[in-house]
């Protein structure tokens, strides 16, 4: 086979290079350019056109077993990206490409063929959608929502981190399948009008302001059946107080005591669980990509349709990827946040 | 209709007079001797035999919303009882009908007929078996393993609270369902024994000894698929850290923290229900008892055959209600706790 090659023999890449205690320090990372070695038969090489940054990237930081392995350190840290084939001695991919992979923070990747996946197409959707709400985490609202929340027609549907990459799909979705009641909460007064206008929640309210669980049940005065939580903490609290009975939680996250150095306590009022007859049910969204293709058809059709809209938040050039994850971390973000290179 | 009436004018009965503060003291309560009035049409008149004491009734102690009202200051405490009609004006129920009914803590109870239900017989089955064993706690370890834990063939089960009414009869039918291998806890080296002895648990320990977490890892090397939550608190912690990957929890009760004047932080590893993919569900069987009929023929089955074993710990007289049942919440019962009239 011929290799097609151009010359991007180096590449730029982050790797960690100490385990952040707390909130992750620029001093834990390194920035570093170095060669790229020819490629091998079967591999291709991509330039990355968008990196994915994403929470659960700081579970990876830490030297814990987890349903991931951590980041090795003095190795390019792994995310999601969109890019196109540039070089390929492979039979599967062509020079031209777009396609998805695991392998940013870096602006090229190479590796085998099977490391990477041609991208779908659909008109007039940009590629960086497969990133979010035509990728994983448009696939985490679709599946946390339906399959582990087993949302039902009618149900009220509370929505934590509801202007985030995952939460923003949510409560459409939600909306999409006969929701009675979306309420979401967000940070900051901006989002919160985010959430009612464009996304076309029915109520929501800024959890900076303080007392989640009173803003919450001012929203739902008639109870909730259902909470997504990406956040944990003070929300899960205020989501228990809040259910109804039979409620049902899909635990997608935990974004507030990610930075934490001492584990949180969870909730206070657990017993509600009891009290309740309530589900807690955790996920993630690796163990279900079985649902791929059923969520690939109806997001779709709804983003065609102009049905389902979506924010971007991006930040320029893959030597801010760092910048960007924290800035995710802090909440910094409407939507996705992404790196273009 | 013929009234059948017996000199039993009088009856004692348990108020509460004062909503405890954490641990119920004997001024929060007092003992009354209270005469009854005739029987209107369509009554009875039961003199109890056995009464039934239960952690549940600590919440209903509370002025506070739950799946039950709480208990009325100045009026006789409910709770589960067994005894036999003294006096009918009911065509339902006749003088000497054994009847089961939720109006103890007294020795003496009438009503309406429809508030009492005629006890099941088997031959060689004491009467007391229908307030645990064959009664509610029991159909509680069913309901609570099969249907809310969705127990399976080759599951390895840990139950806390594992000596006591209910969970004694989880680990024994986890054990006639063919679980793989069977965990308790409970408090004090003759309680230990009793599991891994007479009710045929694989493997126990003694949470009095400290260190639930790592007790609880040496017991299942291979972690845990399901656990039935009796106790919460520091075993659920310990629960959350043994699980393997979808492990499901019944949670049943939180009697560490019942007696608390501020509800417990609950575990500080919550962060495992994403990881693990874990269900954590909470539930009381009064929402469930259409599992009734299922519990009963498959229980008594056991028990007849001698598959199904169980303790009992009965205080007698009924002015020893209020002794018996904060003993049960200390853990002085193996078995179920109950009061013989």
């Amino acid at each position: 086979m011929t290799a097609h090659t151009e010359d991007t023999a180096t590449a730029h890449e982050w790797q960690l290079i100490a385990r952040p205690v707390g909130r992750p320090a620029p001093e834990d990372f390194r920035f570093v350019e170095r060669d790229l070695r020819p490629l091998a038969e079967g591999e291709v090489r991509v330039r990355n056109h968008y990196l994915s940054v994403d929470p659960y990237m700081r579970g990876r930081m830490d030297d814990a077993e987890s349903y991931i392995p951590p980041f090795e350190l003095y190795r390019a840290m792994e995310g999601g990206a969109i890019g196109e084939v540039v070089a390929s001695r492979s039979a599967d991919l062509a020079v031209g490409d777009t396609v998805l992979h695991n392998l940013a923070w870096r602006d090229v990747a190479q590796g085998p063929a099977s490391a990477f996946r041609r991208a779908p197409q659909a008109p007039g959707v940009p590629e960086s959608a497969y990133l979010h709400v035509l990728g994983m985490t448009g696939l985490t609202a679709y599946v946390g929502l339906l399959d582990i929340a087993g949302f039902k027609e009618g149900d009220t549907v509370f929505v934590s981190g509801a202007a985030g990459a995952v939460g923003g799909v949510v409560g459409q979705i939600a909306r999409l399948k006969g929701a009675a009641r979306v309420i979401g909460s967000a940070g900051g007064p901006a989002k919160v009008d985010l959430l009612t206008g464009k996304y076309g929640y029915d109520a929501a309210f800024d959890y900076k302001q303080g007392d989640v669980a009173g803003q919450l049940a001012k929203a739902a005065p008639d109870g909730i059946d259902v909470y997504f939580d990406n956040v944990g903490g003070e929300h899960l609290e205020a989501a228990l107080a809040s259910f109804n009975r039979d409620g049902r939680a899909a635990i997608c996250g935990m974004i507030s005591g990610y930075n934490s150095e001492h584990p949180q306590p969870a909730p206070h009022n657990l017993f509600e669980v009891i009290k309740k007859g309530l589900t807690l049910r955790g996920f993630t969204v690796g163990f279900h990509t079985h649902r791929m293709r059923d969520f690939a058809r109806e997001a779709g059709a709804w983003l065609a349709e102009g049905r389902l809209v979506y924010d971007e938040t991006v930040v320029d050039g893959v030597e801010n990827t760092l910048e960007a994850f924290l800035g995710m971390m802090d909440g910094a973000n409407t939507g996705k946040m992404l790196v273009r290179v």
